[in-house]
């Protein structure tokens, strides 16, 4: 059946080799993918448009794919799907300092588009930690955050206007290259985390902002509770600092970045806080925030404002991944709660982890209740073994009941799909499956997704 | 019929009265309403529920209202419809100082939850020029921007979630109470300025942000040409001052005020371009923004830090309606372009006006792009005659052109719909009215409104 599909595209643009092919079929999960048919590499809009057509006469479900670095299964293909990866659609098709906006087809690194932006002045600035490896196309179907958001907002916050291919090859203009407007419904906001369920983004026109003029500040507060370094978080809020990032790491998670490589873990440390401002009286707003931090219990507070020693105290956020994949497999989760209930939320985890018996290390960024337990389980094994299940579903059971959300950033993909009606009910449910079938009534849009 | 509508509401919950009716049934337009049944005065979630039930079953269109400030015709009531008004639903049913979040009925007046805030130096940052008499409801329903939002945002972007009735009167809660969160498709977005085609919004769970901890300060810079002013609004936001408000008033509104008011206009200003910063730096700030209107050919600069004298530059800006609406009746618009075009814009309006003979007064929210010129015509007549339409279908025709957008914030309602195809195209039209028919199959919510 795919070489009527191989023959309406140009040469070179479909994998069949079972090998290869592979490799587009998974995300950063360990969710073992299905046999796709093949993946189209589409280099073009006319690329998608005529996949999309010959998915519909065939009736075949495709998965879209941009860098493939998800954490929830989103582009996690299926047996007898097409995956239609976007990676090769690289282009800035513009960028306009003098209205803030560029155009960008979704392929394009979000790293490098914010590059793009640095030469004049300005920024991009969602910066999900796959930053320098996944794509905008990917960001805007998953809504992706990321450090910098407790500042600027999400990926959704930058997306002005969206490019569309629908399940039936047609294209579908959403937005707007304006700041403000209101005509018509969302639509760009309903594509932006919708995981490629309702079409296939091929273009975006996305905001950009002033880049801070001056280096950032930056400071690490240790603290002997989480209760205190919850409060330094909310006093820090409270006082209305802004800060561009503002980063949590509890014990666990210190642990394995210490056991990494040593950055002399004091025994009292249970959690450690880590803040920057990009404001241009970034020193002054980072003295304050270490007042706050000293105010609120912290028991040491390290301060920089010089990019090495800012890179030193980053970095220590940067390792906390990699040390913990030292540790086992990671099924890296998502919560989001409102901010103050964040020790609460850490506390709860801390239980589920006692209780099950469960290695679980978590990061939060801070400003924003969004936290990140990782459950780390043996190597060896293909997949979490049911006590990691059990510990995650009182994970996310607790941040429901806490008001928060199963997921604040990565989306719901495969992986939160079970838990998904807790949060959207049985109305919502059906809402969300009747717009499903405005945009795509045969169900062939990466089918068994997010919805 | 209405009289089973009555039956099942508690008492006095229904005017029927001619007279009173009448007043429910209008907006700020000068659209000529009908003769609705009866207006519902909904004191609670279950008012709202019984009315949309009642609908269902009898097939009656409803109309939903807050504040009835709207300026585009989307609360005009429609003969045989019902008024389904939400301003009496006023309770702030929450403020979460810690988490930054309020839960609000729709009936709340938008400055009302500003001054709560303020009590806990949070604000509620959208603000409408009408905040004083609209609701929160109607503001969601519209995504009614403001003065602040160059720097804070639309109303849309301080809506977490809402509690929504649908046409059939079953209730919808979407979103979240949380900063960040991507659990399923955005529907909170999706009700955000949908005009009440949708569902009826029955409490919103909204965003607070820190309030500005010292006075703003303020300018106001004179410009001999339009070209000038543009060029001072581009190197304002290129210089990463981030201005707390921005307002442009071309010279037929100026000279509308000056009759009012001498404000001693000199004959040689095109242009004055009001601007201010509530940056913990203000005056800093405004320092550079004057310096920057200087090299962009300012002839004079007025600053002020201390209240009473910026009430009196903001005071300017605030009477330009009151002046316009001494020369006659006035057509409100509100077309956004891209920032840079803003020049090219008015003096597209100016052409528009010049060419049909009527008076434009425009006003611009200049650092979004977004202008409202008011067409002026005599108050006699009931409503705008063919040379205003003329003049108007050029101006929404050239916004277009100019890669703008019909309306920046006040809506589609009635009065844009006759453009709208041109906005949105036929695939977007149809895909619109999918969305819509999820919602309300039978079509009975505030029907032939927004899309």
């Amino acid at each position: 059946m795919i070489d009527t599909l191989i023959g309406r595209l140009p040469a070179g643009r479909v994998i069949t080799d079972p090998d290869v092919l592979d490799s587009y079929a998974r995300d950063r999960t360990f969710l073992e993918p299905g046999k796709p048919l093949g993946a189209v590499l589409a280099t073009s809009r006319e690329d998608v448009v005529t996949t999309l057509k010959w998915a519909t006469e065939n009736r075949v479900p495709v998965v879209p794919r941009g860098g493939g670095t998800g954490l929830a299964g989103a582009a996690t293909a299926m047996d007898g799907s097409i995956v239609l990866s976007l990676a090769k659609m690289t282009a800035i098709r513009e960028l306009s300092p003098a209205d803030e906006i560029a155009v960008v087809e979704p392929g394009v690194i979000t790293a490098d588009l914010d590059k793009a932006a640095r030469r004049h002045g300005l920024m991009y600035a969602p910066d999900p930690s796959s930053y320098e490896i996944s794509t905008i196309g990917g960001n805007l179907a998953t809504n992706a955050g990321g450090l910098r958001c407790v500042k600027y907002g999400v990926t959704r916050d930058s997306a002005l206007g969206l490019e569309v291919v629908l399940a039936d090859g047609r294209v579908l203009n959403t937005g707007r290259r304006t700041m403000k407007g209101v005509t018509g419904y969302d639509l760009t906001g309903l594509f932006v985390g919708s995981e490629g369920t309702l079409g296939v983004i091929t273009a975006a026109t996305v905001r950009l902002r002033q880049a801070p003029k001056a280096p950032p500040a930056t400071f690490a507060a240790e603290f002997g509770s989480l209760r205190d370094a919850g409060a330094a978080v909310s006093a820090i809020m409270a006082a209305g600092c802004q800060p561009s990032l503002m980063e949590l790491l509890d014990r666990a998670t210190l642990q394995a970045i210490d056991a990494m490589r040593n950055i002399g873990l004091e025994d009292a440390t249970m959690a450690m806080l880590i803040g920057q401002s990009d404001a241009s009286d970034s020193a002054a707003v980072v003295a304050r925030m270490q007042e706050l931090c000293e105010e609120n219990g912290a028991a040491f507070v390290a301060v920089s404002s010089s990019p090495a020693e800012t890179e030193e105290l980053i970095g220590v956020r940067r390792m906390a991944y990699q040390a913990k994949e030292r540790l086992g497999a990671c099924l890296v989760e998502d919560v989001c709660v409102p901010r103050s209930l964040l020790p609460d939320m850490i506390e709860a985890i801390e239980r589920a982890a006692a209780k099950h018996g469960v290695k679980i290390c978590t990061v939060a960024h801070a400003g924003d209740g969004n936290l990140h337990p990782v459950f780390v389980f043996d190597h060896g094994i293909p997949e979490p073994p049911p006590e990691i299940w059990a510990a995650a579903d009182e994970v996310f059971t607790q941040a429901l009941a806490l008001g928060g959300t199963l997921t604040g950033e990565h989306g719901v993909g495969l992986l939160k799909k079970r838990w998904l009606g807790l949060e959207t009910g049985e109305l919502g449910t059906e809402i969300h499956h009747g717009i499903k079938a405005v945009f795509d009534p045969l169900g062939i849009l990466n089918p068994g997704k997010a919805i």
